[in-house]
C-alpha cells in the first residue's frame, strides 16, 4: 500500500521527537511535515530542534523546513504533540480540515465524544468519531492517548477489570523527569532529591482517564468504569519509566495467582492483531520481588509492553501490585502512533 | 550533673558513625566505648571506621581503641545500632549486666514487653521496662525505636488519631538509600532508577509498628491503635530523607484545614519538655504545592522535625498527605539519643 | 558600630538568595533592599522568589518588597547576583551614585582597573579602586569575585605559586549544577550523564582569572602571574561543590610533601584576619586517597575553605591534585561578602 | 562454518553477563560452558546470577549450570570476566591445556610476550602469540584487551599519532560505576557527588597501556609508543560511558580540523575487515559544542564506536578534545569479543 502522508504537530519537543524516531521506516505512515513554533519555523529541523533523545537524529528529518502548526495540503494525518493550551485551537482547525489528529495532549481527551484510546484496551471507543463529526460538523476528528501514568496503570487494570471487578483502587506514582517535556525539571530539584507533587492536575487525570477508557460505549456514549479511585503522583530521578504502585479493592475476591494469570492470559482484541507497533506482550510478568524497575524494564517491548510484578495481597483492599510502562513511548509517542495504526485497520484512515 | 557514660554498640556502620556525631559535646551524656566486629576490634575507630557522614569524624572519637560488643565495666547506657541478627544475643547481655539499651535495631522491637519508643509520640511506654525487667529477669533493660520510615509516618499520625481517630491507612514510601547503611544500595541498581521493594520485611514493620506505638499502656501492656495499614515500600536515588504518601480513613470527618491545625497545635507532652535533642517543632507544615522534599527538608529541626504538606481530600478515604522526615537522625540514632534522655528525665537512667 | 546598610542587586535567582541566606545577622551588615526583574518589582520577596536552597528563607526577607534594580537612597553597598549582561549597565549605575558593588557577575573582573578579589590570596588588590575611580569619574566602585572555579582552584595556587612558582597549569573541573543558576541545567541533561561543555567561556575564565589574581600590583595595575594555563570544564551530576584535577609544571622542584605543606601552613594575610567571614582554615588537606569528595567536603569552613587532596607527582609537569570548593559560598555569595568584609576593614567602606 | 565452542569464566558478574548477552546468536561462537565461584557451582546460571543488565536474561543461558573455572573438554576458546587475582592462576591453566584465552582481565595485559589487542587499532600484535607460546610452553594462549578507559582513549590517539605523531598526553578521565563491577561503588559514595579516584592503580593503566598499543611490533617483541602520559581519574554519577578529557602535544602542529579529519578518515585495517562486532565506523565525531555525553553517545556502533568531539586548540599542548566510549561493551566484553574475531580471521583459532 501507499504510505499515508502524516504530519507531527510540535515536533521539536521531546514527545515530538519521540514521534520523529519512531515514525522512522514506519511500514504505513510517511512524514511529509514537522510543524513547530514561531521561532522554528522556516529553519531546518536539525537546526531548530535541540535533539534530546539518545541516538543521533535520523536523517529523514534533518532537512525538513519546520511548518506553522496549520493544515497542509498533503497531510492525512497529524500526531500532535502540542502543548494542551496549543492544542486546543489547533487540533479542531486540522479536524475540519478533513485531518484526523491523534493526539498525545490532555485538550480533548475527557470530551464526551473524543475517543481516549489504548489500542488494545478499547478499540472500540473509536465508535465516538462518528458522534464527534455529527456533533462537531467535522470532516475530519480527533482522537486521543491518555496522560503517560494513565497508560500503564490501565492497561494492567484492564484484565483485572474483567476477570474480577475493581470497586476501588489506590496508585501512587514514581515518575520519570522525562515527563515533563524539556527542560522540564531542573536538576536541582530532582538531584538527591523527590517532588511529591506534578503539575497539570495529574493526580485528577490519574483518577479520571483509566474510568473512562475502562468504561462501556453504548449508544454512542462511553459510561465510565465504576470504581473510586486515589492517586498520589511524585516526581524521582529517573530519566525514562513510571512506576505505579496500585492497591485494588474487587468485586470478586482473588488470589494474587489468579490475578497473575489474568494478566498473562490476556488476549489482544481481534482489532489490534497485526498492528506494526503491538508488542508480544501486552503485560510481562516479572517474577523477582524487586521488579519491575524502570532503568531495567522500560524497554521491554520496545516500550510498549507494561511490566508488573510484586503482586501480593493488601491488607485493607484485596490485591497490590506494581506497574512500571515508559512515559514517552507507551505512555505518549507510542501510544498514538499505535490509535493511529487502529484507526487505519478499522478503516477510518487510509485508502 | 556528671556525664552518663554510654557506650556505642556497632559504631563503625552507618548509623554508629551517627551516633559518634550527634554524641559529640552531648550535655549528658560521654562516649566511653565503640563496639565493632572482628575485623575492627583493637584498631582505632579513626582506622578501623571508614568515615561515610559529611564533614570530618569527631576528634574524641579517632583515637578510641575499638571494642568486642560486650558489656564493659564502665559505661551505663549502650546505644545499639548492630544489625538485627546481632542485636538479638547481644543487647540481652547488656541488659543482663544491668545496663539500659537504647537500640535501633528491629529484633526486639515488637516484643509485647519492650517499649517501642518515640519520646513525642508515647512517653509513657517505658513503664513496659519494668514489666520486661520482671519477665525476664534483668536488671538493665531494652527499648527500642522504631523503623526510620514508621519514625516520621507515627509522628504525623499522633496528633490525627488524637483529634480525629484513624480507621484505615495507606502509605507508600520513597526511601533514601542511606536507610539501607553502607556500603547498602548498588549504585547501579539505583542511578536512573527505582526499586520497588525494601528487604528486611519493611512493609510489614510500616504495617504494623506505628499501631504498636499509638497504642495504650494499661495493666502492664500495650493495647495496639485498632486501624488497619497498608504500604508499599519504594527505593529512591535519595541520600539521606523518607518520604510517605499517606492516605487516611478517619473515625470522625475533618477538613484538611482542620488536620494541618491538629498537626500544627501538637503540644509536647511534658515528660519531654527541656530534652537537650526535642527540636523546637515536632511538626512543620510547608504551605508550598510541591514540599516536603528530602534534599530541602530533612534537615528540619536538625534532622528531628517531621515535614508534612499538601493535605488535602482523599476521593475514597478522608485526607491525603505527605510526611518526610530524615531517617538516620530522626528514623534512627537521633531517635535512640532522644529516648536516652527521656529515660534520665523519667529517672529510669542516671544519679 | 551601626550596621553597613546594604543591597542585594538580583536578589530572587540562587546567588541571590545565597546573599539573602549569608547576611542574616550579619555582624556588619544590614540589608535594606532586595531588587529583581519587573515580574518581581513590588511584590513581597517571600511571594515574588521560588526559594531553591535547603532550608526556610529567612525570615527578615519575606515581607521585604522588591525594588528596581537602581541606586536606592539608603544602601552603601550592593552585592551583584546579576547576570553578566544585566550588570555591565546597572553595577556603573550605583558606582556612579557613590555605591560600593562587591560583584558575582563576569562583566568587569577582567577590565584592567577593576579588582578581582579574593580577600586572603589577593587583598592588595582592592588599590585598583583609586585608579577605577579616576578613570571613569566615579564616586563609588565596583570589586569582583572570580568564577566560581577560579576561585578554589586560585586558593590552592596561592601557596604553590609563593613557595615554588608555577610555568604551567592543566585545570580539567566537574562543576555542580548549581554554577548555572536556577533552573540552568535541565535534569534530562544530567541524569546518568556527564556534559562536556559550559557556556559562558568558562574554561577562558578559569585559563585567565586565576593569572590575574595572583599578579603583583604595582604603579596603580596588575601585571599577571606569569604562567600559561588550559583548562576542560565538565558538567556532572553534583548539588553543590566544584571538583578540579589540577596538574602544575613547577619553577623549583618540589615533593607532594612540600607541597602539602606549603598549603598546611599558609599564613592568611593582616588584611584579612578577623574578618566576620573568614574560615578558621583556608585550605584543609585530606589525606585519605579518594577525596576531596563533593558531597562530604563541600560545607568545610561553612562552605569557606578549600578542600585539597590527593597530592602527587605528576609524569608530565611536577605535581598532581585535587582541589574542591562550595560553588555558591565561597565561589559566589560568600566571597563577595568576605569582599565586603574586607573593604571596610580596608576603610573602603564604613564610618 | 560450525560455530566454535566457548566458555565465559567468571560468567555471574557484571563483565560475564555483558559477554553473555553479546554472545546470543553470535554467527561465530555458540557458549558451551559458564563458570563462577564456588557459591555459584552446580546452580542454573539463571538462579546463581543476579541479572544486572537492562533487558532480560538471554534465555540460552538460564538454564546452563555453572562450572568450577577450570578448562573443559568442549569449548576452544574462553573468554574471561575473572578479576585480576583469579585470572594470575586461572588463565594459564586453560592455555596450558590448549585453549585460546581473551582476557579483560589485567593480570597479564602488561606481559611482554601477551598481546594487549583493540583489533582496529593494532591487529599485528597478536604476532607476540608465537613468542608467547615459546616463552612459556602452552599450546594455547592468552590475548588480553585494555583497561576500560584505554580503549576508547586509545581508538583516538590511533589516528593522531599515525598522522601528526604525539609527544604528551594529559588525559583525565570521568568513569561510570559500571567499570567498578557490581556491586561495586556504594550509592552512598555516589549520589550527589563525585570520587576523584579509582582503585587498582586505574591512572597508572591509563598512563602506560595505550602506549603499549600504540607500540611497534618488531622482532618478536613490542616497542611502545615514545610519548609521555599523565592521568588523574574520576568517578562520576553515570551507569556506563566513560569520558576521557585529553589534551595532547604533537610532533608535528596540526588544526582541529586536521586532526578531525585524520579521525574521520581513519581507515579499518584490513585484518578487522568483515568481523561481526566491527561497528560502522570506528570513531564519530559529533559537531555539537555539549558532545559527547554518555547517555547520548555510549550506544554509538552498538556500544563499539568511540565517540570524539570538541576537537580545539589547547594553550598548553596543542589539540585537546573529549573522548567516550562504551565501558562495559566496547571497553571490555565487547572489546574481548572482537579479539576473538580477529584470532580466527588471523586462524589462531578455528578450524
Amino acid at each position: 500500500m501507499n504510505k499515508i502522508p502524516v504530519s507531527i504537530l510540535g515536533a521539536t519537543g521531546m514527545v515530538g521527537q519521540r514521534f520523529v524516531s519512531l515514525l522512522k521506516d514506519h511500514p504505513w505512515f510517511r512524514v511529509v511535515a514537522l510543524t513547530g513554533s514561531d521561532r522554528s519555523i522556516g529553519r531546518p529541523y536539525g537546526e531548530a530542534c535541540r535533539w534530546v533523545l539518545a541516538g543521533p537524529m535520523p536523517e529523514y528529518a534533518r532537512m525538513m523546513t519546520v511548518q506553522p502548526t496549520e493544515p497542509d495540503g498533503e497531510s492525512a494525518l497529524g500526531f500532535s504533540a502540542l502543548p494542551a493550551d496549543l492544542a486546543r485551537d489547533a487540533e479542531p482547525a486540522y479536524a475540519r480540515a478533513g485531518k484526523a489528529i491523534c493526539s498525545n495532549a490532555s485538550a480533548f481527551r475527557m470530551e464526551a465524544d473524543v475517543p481516549l484510546l489504548i489500542p488494545d484496551v478499547n478499540p472500540d471507543h473509536t465508535r465516538l468519531i462518528d458522534a464527534q463529526r455529527r456533533n462537531r460538523g467535522w470532516k475530519g476528528f480527533i482522537v486521543t492517548n491518555p496522560n503517560c501514568t494513565s497508560t500503564g496503570l490501565t492497561m494492567a487494570l484492564r484484565p483485572v477489570l474483567d476477570a474480577f471487578g475493581i470497586r476501588r483502587m489506590f496508585a501512587v506514582s514514581l515518575q520519570a523527569v522525562s515527563g515533563a517535556g524539556y527542560p522540564g525539571v531542573a536538576s536541582l530539584d530532582i538531584l538527591d532529591n523527590v517532588i511529591p507533587y506534578i503539575g497539570g492536575a495529574e493526580e485528577e487525570k490519574v483518577e479520571t482517564e483509566p474510568r473512562k477508557m475502562l468504561g462501556q460505549f453504548s449508544d454512542g456514549q462511553i459510561t465510565p468504569a465504576a470504581f473510586i479511585a486515589s492517586a498520589h503522583t511524585n516526581r524521582v530521578a529517573v530519566s525514562d519509566g513510571h512506576t505505579v504502585c496500585v492497591s485494588l479493592e474487587l468485586e470478586r475476591k482473588a488470589t494474587p495467582e489468579a490475578v497473575r494469570k489474568a494478566m498473562e492470559e490476556f488476549i489482544f482484541p481481534a482489532a489490534v492483531r497485526g498492528l506494526p507497533s503491538l508488542p508480544d506482550r501486552f503485560i510481562e510478568i516479572r517474577g523477582e520481588i524487586d521488579r519491575p524497575q524502570p532503568r531495567k524494564d522500560r524497554d521491554a517491548g520496545h516500550g510498549m509492553t507494561a511490566v508488573v510484578g510484586r503482586i501480593r495481597p493488601d491488607p485493607i483492599f484485596d490485591i497490590k501490585f506494581v506497574v512500571l510502562s515508559h512515559n514517552t513511548i507507551r505512555g505518549a509517542a507510542g501510544g498514538a502512533v499505535l490509535n493511529a495504526e487502529l484507526l487505519v485497520a478499522q478503516k477510518y484512515l487510509g485508502a
